[in-house]
């Protein structure tokens, strides 16, 4: 079972995820609000990389009697015009039951979109990483780890959560794992600061600033680990449990 | 004092080294044997790309009456012809006092030449690491760790000594060390295998190679904190003490 990270969405190359399990990872905070509205009982999450992609999605699923929300953010902060933003603790007070989010987002989204070509693409962040890594000993063969990064820069706590998933994914298999020295780093640096995640990733350049702009409660939320037993899957344009 | 880690010398760009002091790193093998040989009283090491341009020196050298010596390696093995190797512990019975050594090696030559644009250049590996983190804390402004990666892949055991180099930093100096994620992820891993950096380190993709073809000893090496105090600067093609 052989593991490998890549840094950023930008980097992936078709060929490396030929006949693997991609995990996508934005935790700051896109793939954290996918599992959260999946859990809440929304029907799928269709990500998309604009916001002119998100609106005529929206008309055409409108048009054919779905219940709908946009949702996504640009520079931390909703998009006007749309339903949601990109807080998982927003999430909490929305009713979700069946309905379809169509979620745009600065980075996320497009780690997701562009590990196409994987066989599988699973939806990781902290908060499910357990679940994910039990998943990935069941079932599947080669993994690539797909950070988001952001805006084309190292992002730490997908880094992080990428180690967290190995570091379960070593406890529950008992497969050999073949990891590149990336993911060792990763699940090394994952076991040291696991203690206090809060405290290591809210110094981080994503969490200073996403508490700058009034979120410091997502910070919380996105650091708690295995709060979800859920591992969504993106297949066919949208993403499911 | 702001401080960044590039991971592999093929992604330095001139922009991010202007007005910077750059550290070379390459643990395994180049830097810590530049470090040692100059250690060893030999006058400068000449770092060349190709095999080709490595010949064509020495005769020029030896032209103008240089005692000099070949040294690199490909595929981590001595390169026909060649006095040298590219193993530290080798240099340890050859006399090199006064010689010039023209060196060309598969990562870390690159690494020091694709710095050129930096302020200054400073060559780093696990030996001297407290001893540039000194240089540093006393002297020049924002820092770029360029880590030579290898072969255009990541480089476990030079991101850890970057690692090392801002750890000591933060001891020796009073000013705000402000500092990326990556380097954040680099000094926390340091400070979770210090204390045992060759079981960490020997597990890497390049650790094996190097076990694997016979070099072990190097490895245990190039994997002890700060036997050295010296700290080589490459400057006008040449680097010296």
């Amino acid at each position: 079972l052989k593991l490998d990270i890549v840094l950023r969405a930008e980097d992936i190359s078709p060929k490396e995820l030929k006949g693997k399990t991609a995990v996508a990872i934005d935790v700051f905070r896109a793939t954290t609000t996918i599992i959260t509205a999946l859990e809440k009982g929304c029907r799928s999450v269709i990500p998309v990389v604009s916001i002119e992609e998100a609106e005529k999605k929206k008309e055409e699923l409108l048009a054919s009697g779905h219940g709908v929300f946009t949702a996504g953010e640009r520079k931390g902060l909703k998009i006007p015009g749309f339903d949601l933003g990109n807080s998982p603790q927003e999430l909490r007070d929305v009713s979700l039951k069946d309905k379809i989010i169509i979620l745009t987002t600065s980075n996320g989204t497009r780690a997701i979109r562009n590990s196409e070509g994987a066989d599988r693409i699973l939806i990781g962040a902290f908060i499910n990483c357990r679940a994910v890594a039990e998943v990935l000993a069941s079932k599947y063969g080669d993994v690539i780890f797909v950070c988001a990064g952001r805006l084309g820069e190292f992002s730490l706590e997908d880094f992080l959560a990428a180690g967290a998933m190995t570091y379960y994914l070593r406890k529950k298999t008992e497969q050999a794992l073949e990891i590149s020295d990336l993911t060792a780093a990763a699940e090394k640096l994952f076991e040291c600061t696991k203690g206090d995640l809060l405290g290591f990733l809210g110094k981080t350049k994503h969490g200073k600033y996403l508490k700058e702009i009034g979120y410091s409660r997502d910070i919380d939320y996105c650091c708690t680990l295995n709060t979800s037993s859920i591992v969504p899957e993106y297949a066919e344009g949208e993403i499911k449990i």
